[in-house]
């Protein structure tokens, strides 16, 4: 039996170790078109604050880890070309073009950055200090800048999960940063009133956050700083910064065009579909992580380029390319990041997303102490309960507190429900732990979900016992 | 409606504020001994440690809280009789003996703290130097004879989860503390290679542990102490300690004289049984909490006195007392407790009581860090997750790591796992959140289950694999 698999991060590696862990004698080769295997993306923007020491310590695993686990890494070859019906790879190598033959081929290409249309950006690259930032070699030659150059501010473009994460980062270098949105709040995944928290925590920690403004062209400058850059700002005004570095982070696209070009199908965001079994349909093939289609428990079909995700994926592929049945449970789109001080989680769906979904959804904000009041260092934690109101069914969930307050635990105790279709109302009935340093007789995300059941359920609780009473 | 609650503590306050919210007509009366309504009983060691500034912070709610949620609260008097057949209640008040008229009695009498054979104990009190802590009252005796005696030294017989936080809570205080526990390990609750954990807590924070140790006798003593206690060491050796003060702390029995002589039925540990909807089958009466059998989702029937059972039953049987058709949805005996700067937390059953509950369990331990270990700070997390081996049934997690690492909230998580009966080769398909500071791409949640699946399932999943591809 031999296994290949196109990608040496999270889906790639996953699949690989899950088939070695099921096969022992399996042949398990991993080619990837860099030299940086299992590496955490996640971490990149530790790295370039300065918590992580060497980049190297971003790896999931060494090398070695990975020899000693039985597979064959392949490091600097490019995929170029899938012969299905032959079942052969046929990838660039160092030492030449080559076919590879396989029994099972798992593909996990991943993500590329998104290019946003700004004029000026295909013409300038990290030597101009204009940087994308998704792989390792992005990362170091990011870092290799800010060494050489030690700039003294510089522009995001984008205020998603990367984009808050590398302000932060940068501004724990001593950089002075300016954060520009597009859209009308920062962290869009979140509800707007919960993203304006994260864009005063910027603003707390001296970020300068311009939102509703779109950046519209960079430009090498021969003043004093390096760049400059020209955006439209929310009440359509023209904005100019002089900058030295410009960091653009506004999402990523699924990398699909070996898929595509070997006869795959593609869905949402032009990400490759796969069954529940990451199989992509084409004979031998099977495909996991940011270059496909995730099934999302709520939505359906969703792009969810995700490390979580993929990790979970790449099992499920690894397992089935052996001849298994495993199947992915699915995703809740689950999330949580850590903005400074503050950090914010999601699991589930929002008001428009269920709507879209043909749910009949109403969101409850509520703000609970994160243990009981009278034990020192209590913390606030807002919590907004989405569910759906024709079946009090939970749909969602999104917290905010401060470091400290457990907010990402707490949402995984909401993910854990939402697996299980929970209704809103039965959320208070779980056994949850407490102590009065550590949380409240009913937990936040018990009160929380009371909140919600309160103003959308008790009328009907109220009749339902009114109805008993007189029967 | 005239609804009468006796005790004031969290199952008979929860009733009463739910009868409340559902009819606002009702008319509620809450039935109290002593005058500390509302009390968090589980906030006492840290009123005693000095961390609660003064006691009255311990309410929940204030008296003009209750007030304002419709509840008239009669403090000061003990209910000691009803009339079940009259739906009366006989009670004694400062202004003497009188009936208080009811449609539906909740009882929440709680529990009385068991009192050990230790010869001595029941002549010697709080002026002598010797408490019980399990009310307000015991505590404001307590915390007197601290401020009044200044003492040095203090031994606490029982190191379950209050002798535990008490050693803190008098360590806080510079007190010099010796804790004698009569089973094997501390914190008999989890299993004993984490309870030597706690213990070695307990030691590298000054407190003096003997476990396998059982105290036979307290006495006033003429020396320079005020107290000498006897007890009986591991090997049969007797012991000696001369201290100023005795803390006995070994758990509670129920207080049910009231339903007792009423004609309620009793169970395990002589609590009284009540069904799934908290009806004591005598017409009329609902009972909660420290008093009552609780129904485990796991086990049956058991006596789990907590103050998160007693909440969730009270508000069920308050409901159900106005005419309601709530359940009680069951506990899981989910616990967690701090000690010094561990926590130690637990959900579900242990190998012994999946045993005796027909289940065939297995149970695995793991280590992992709360989140990626490139990112500093990252802390060691100590699972041991039990699953059952005829079906892969999760059964139970014990869980202990240091403050910080979100351990409340994880066993939460396998609390929400284990209310949906997941199997434990399921947990890793859990959608839960990650970013590098704050988890892992697999949780350390999921890679203790993982942990299990390798021990326990990985040779049934290669053999299904085999059997697939030899189809």
């Amino acid at each position: 039996m031999r296994l290949v698999a196109v990608g040496g991060s999270d889906a790639g590696i996953s699949a690989a170790l899950r088939a070695r862990e099921l096969d022992p004698t399996a042949e398990v080769t991993v080619v990837l078109a860099d030299e940086y295997p299992n590496f955490s993306i996640c971490g990149i923007p530790y790295y370039v604050s300065g918590e992580v020491g060497h980049w190297r310590n971003l790896a999931h695993r060494t090398m070695d880890d990975l020899r000693d686990a039985g597979l064959y890494v392949r490091v600097n070859t490019r995929a170029v070309g899938i012969d299905v019906s032959g079942r052969r790879l046929l990838v660039e190598a160092p030492d030449g073009q080559r076919e590879l033959p396989y029994d099972a081929l798992v593909v996990g290409t991943g993500a590329v950055p998104v290019r946003p249309p700004i004029t000026g950006l295909d013409s300038l690259g990290p030597a101009d200090g204009v940087h994308l930032l998704h792989t390792i070699g992005d990362t170091l030659a990011l870092t290799a800048d800010l060494d050489a150059n030690r700039p003294s501010r510089a522009l995001i473009v984008g205020a998603g999960y990367v984009g808050l994460e590398m302000a932060e980062g940068l501004t724990a270098r001593g950089i002075d940063v300016i954060q520009v949105e597009a859209l009308p709040e920062v962290l869009p995944s979140v509800d707007p009133g919960l993203g304006a928290m994260v864009r005063a925590e910027l603003t707390r920690h001296g970020v300068e956050v311009h939102t509703a403004t779109t950046v519209t062209e960079v430009a090498a400058s021969d003043g004093p700083t390096r760049l400059t850059v020209h955006a439209t700002g929310a009440s359509g005004q023209p904005e100019r910064w002089d900058v030295d570095v410009v960091l653009v982070v506004v999402g990523v696209r699924p990398d699909t065009d070996l898929l595509v070009a070997a006869g795959a199908t593609t869905g949402p965001r032009g990400a490759v579909l796969v069954d529940p079994a990451m199989s992509t349909g084409l004979p031998g093939v099977w495909a996991a992580g940011d270059c496909v289609v995730t099934h999302h428990r709520l939505l359906g079909r969703a792009y969810l380029p995700l490390g979580t995700t993929a990790h979970k994926q790449g099992r499920v592929a690894g397992e089935n390319a052996l001849g298994g049945s495993a199947v992915y449970p699915g995703s809740l789109g689950t999330q949580v990041v850590k903005v400074f001080d503050l950090v914010i989680a999601r699991t589930g769906v929002r008001d428009s997303e269920a709507t879209d979904a043909g749910f009949a959804p109403a969101t409850v904000q509520s703000t609970g102490d994160d243990h009981k009041a009278y034990y020192p260092g209590a913390k606030p934690v807002t919590i907004r309960v989405t569910g759906d109101t024709a079946t009090g069914r939970l749909l969602g969930a999104q917290l905010v507190g401060p470091l400290g307050a457990e907010i990402a635990k707490r949402v995984d105790v909401y993910a854990t429900a939402l697996t299980h279709d929970m209704r809103v109302a039965d959320v208070d009935g779980l056994d949850l732990s407490y102590t009065p340093p550590l949380g409240s007789p009913w937990d936040v995300v018990q009160t929380a979900t009371m909140a919600w059941v309160r103003e959308h359920d008790l009328d009907r609780q109220r009749a339902a016992l009114t109805s008993r009473r007189t029967e």
